[in-house]
């Protein structure tokens, strides 16, 4: 091992200098408009792995983006491990709120990342974190120390809900066929409190339109004679929470797994400062379900937050219209056993079943995706927890994320193996929202410690 | 009289095509982007009076866009008549519901319009219903007829509340010195069933900003535990008003002027279909204040409305988002006597009163404007009612409207006159909305009927 890591601080400046690169490509896979960029991203990951040291590298369009794909394998005695990423980013919207460009990364130092971070969309969510495992990749073979087969799965619509990657993964079963998948899309607690994500929440998204009135109209002519769409959809949403923050949609929680006490306890007990969170976030005071921590409200339980709404006039100044129409984007995370099919289907029933007189209203489901609870006492978790333990000098910590990766529960059930979600990132390094960077030291930890998983997986296996 | 109506059909072609060309420039006043074309609209104007026959026309610099001024001062001794109008426009949002650019002036005909509509914006509001007096000014001198003195004032701000127009008008008391306000800026009821606009609805604009954390969210990471400014701000416009959707900021119906039951009967009993009215807008049902009728809810009793919301993610797809901010723009249409800036006032105490833990608010008042009611037994109001009934060949109706022209109250208080509302538009003409369209029978029948109101009026006083 001590020749990859040698190869890792004699190559730090070109991995960085190649990852910015990447990171100049607005590969925006929500909007049409970047498509190109998206393309010529995926051009990129595919010389990457190329000239990494796989065997073959291919490009494989789908009915959106398309897939890169590589592999490596050395000897079919040993383990295959399936490589998961995506090279897609969020919107970098609203850009205004941006310090610097989203698509001209620039490193700066910061209370949290005193060596230096990246900022740019995409540099943590997920080029930076992706491209972590081409770089660990390349150094393992460079050093003749690639202890696995590999098989690199890097996608591009990741954050539009992978539904192509479904299709290919059913596809190509076989092609894929693997014994665990690997993947950094998650973080750690801190940078000094390593930890390992073993539960991840589903997806349900939808967007409602709510019409009124078959055109705009002047408030002062029809103004109180009239269902405003506005009003309207304000009254839906804020009928959809009770007063214990608890959502008010029949059925939502009946497959909702309770989680025991003790689990509970030991989830309250991980390094937790609701005063620093509420200084991060400059808040004062923190709402959410009744009952309930900051660490159960964002992990073990269900949440409908609206990410999106628009309607009427939204320019400069005043107009005084009565609009015809009025829409939101609705999110809801699910925790096991929900299903992210049954759960759009209850909101979308009870949303047309509350709209009132006076205004018709659509739902239009949008991707969804399943939790996921991955178990620590497999061999794959003790190889990613002891890699961890080597580069970290300390025991990770397994923790439930709020967040989705519904192709985690996808993998599992197409190819009937566990992932392990080893990711390097922070809460705090803003994944969707303006300045989102990646620290220098998680980048290349991750780099480092990406090897000594191999090592251990196959040390593991073959014991 | 008859010399007037003469010189009016034979000019009707240059009439229109002069009102097509002031259509084409986009003056619209709330976006700064604007404030050239408001400029040229402005000499436009000015460039009209000079050729219908004014003494002298003037441009004169504001804090905000100019105010055209023009008059033609015959005799001492006759009344002087100050027509009103604005020479400015709302927004054109939202563009893509147009059905053809909206300052490219077309002609089409409608089921309402067998003559044909001038589909544009401003063709009603105002710039066609201002125009119209230019014309009938040029007719009546062409024509060696007219019978008063007359002052034009013509304003760029009122579809931005008219601020500028107060201060020139406090300013310029004694320029403006006059017998009466003439103004075109409402609707009749149908073109067969002429009315005449006695009351109208004040205004308070606000425009609300609710901000939770300090910055836009992972809705993964976070949602559950911080407070969304969307749902939160859904949650205070929903509790603004109660199930018989009675507006519930305390206070708020203190001041109200209640409406006796035979003047409310009397209402009630103008020309009006609820099927019509529903099947023109495409709606199930009437939604209102309860205990009031539709004729009711327009005109006698305050409202509030939401006239523009957003926050979070807007644009194409899904995005995971919890937003740090979301905005509305509200507006309340306001009777006698409630003033707007104790309404104002009002709503901004509650607002702020009602905001929960977890956000901060901010809320900016827009422009307000003061309810007016014109009493039906002057020698104007009689001027107006015999010009209409001698072109229309029917005793115009007096009407509420549910609108808002808040100098109608500035005038009376600064001049101490009152205004004659003779407009000639339709509620369907869709003014503030896609698709604004005014009839050229509307246009010529308002250019035929004004000289006529000079003509009563010149008879009326000398009497």
């Amino acid at each position: 091992m001590e020749t990859v890591q040698n190869y890792i601080s004699e190559h730090k400046d070109r991995f960085l200098e190649e990852l910015l690169n990447l990171l100049r490509i607005p590969s925006v896979s929500a909007d049409p408009a970047f498509a190109g960029d998206v393309r010529r991203t995926a051009e990129f990951v595919k010389a990457s792995l190329e000239s990494a040291g796989v065997d073959t590298a291919e490009l494989h369009e789908t009915a959106g983006h398309p897939i890169v794909y590589g592999e490596k394998l050395i000897d079919p005695n040993l383990p295959t491990v399936l490589v998961y990423g995506h090279y897609d980013v969020q919107p970098p919207d609203p850009l205004d709120l941006w310090d610097s460009p989203p698509f001209e990364p620039v490193i700066k130092k910061t209370a949290i990342h005193p060596d230096g971070a990246i900022f740019a969309r995409g540099a943590c969510d997920d080029k930076g974190q992706m491209y972590m495992h081409v770089k660990a990749f390349e150094s393992m073979v460079a050093s003749d120390q690639l202890l696995c087969n590999v098989k690199f799965l890097i996608e591009g619509e990741e954050e539009i809900g992978s539904d192509n990657l479904d299709v290919f993964c059913k596809a190509n079963a076989e092609k894929l066929a693997c014994d665990m998948v690997l993947l950094s899309d998650t973080s750690v607690i801190a940078n000094d409190v390593p930890s390992i994500t073993v539960g991840l929440r589903g997806l349900s998204y939808v967007e409602v339109e709510v019409t009124g009135p078959n055109r705009d109209l002047h408030s002062g002519v029809y103004g109180g004679a009239v269902a405003n769409p506005i009003n309207i959809l304000c009254d839906m949403i804020s009928s959809m929470k009770n007063e214990n923050l608890e959502i008010s949609i029949p059925g939502f929680y009946d497959d909702v797994v309770v989680v025991s006490e003790t689990e509970r306890q030991e989830m309250n007990e991980a390094p937790f400062s609701l005063e620093s969170y509420k200084n991060d976030l400059e808040i004062d005071e923190i709402v959410g379900e009744k009952g309930y921590t900051t660490l159960e409200r964002t992990s073990i339980r269900p949440t409908l937050e609206v990410n999106g709404m628009w309607g009427g006039y939204i320019g400069e100044g005043a107009k005084t219209v009565l609009p015809s129409k009025a829409y939101a984007k609705i999110s809801m995370r699910l925790v096991p056993n929900q299903h992210p099919d049954t759960i759009t289907d209850l909101f979308t029933k009870h949303f047309e079943s509350i709209a009132p007189p006076g205004v018709k209203v659509k739902v239009t489901p949008h991707h969804g995706g399943h939790p996921a609870v991955t178990p620590t006492d497999t061999i794959e978790y003790k190889a990613a927890q002891m890699a961890m333990e080597k580069t970290y000098g300390k025991n990770p910590i397994p923790q439930r994320s709020g967040g989705s990766i519904p192709i985690v529960a996808m993998f599992e059930e197409v190819f009937g193996v566990k992932s392990v979600m080893l990711g390097f990132g922070l809460d705090s390094d803003d994944i969707h929202s303006p300045n989102e960077h990646y620290g220098l030291f998680n980048y290349f930890k991750g780099i480092e410690t990406i090897p000594y998983f191999f090592f251990y997986y196959n040390k593991l296996k073959q014991s």
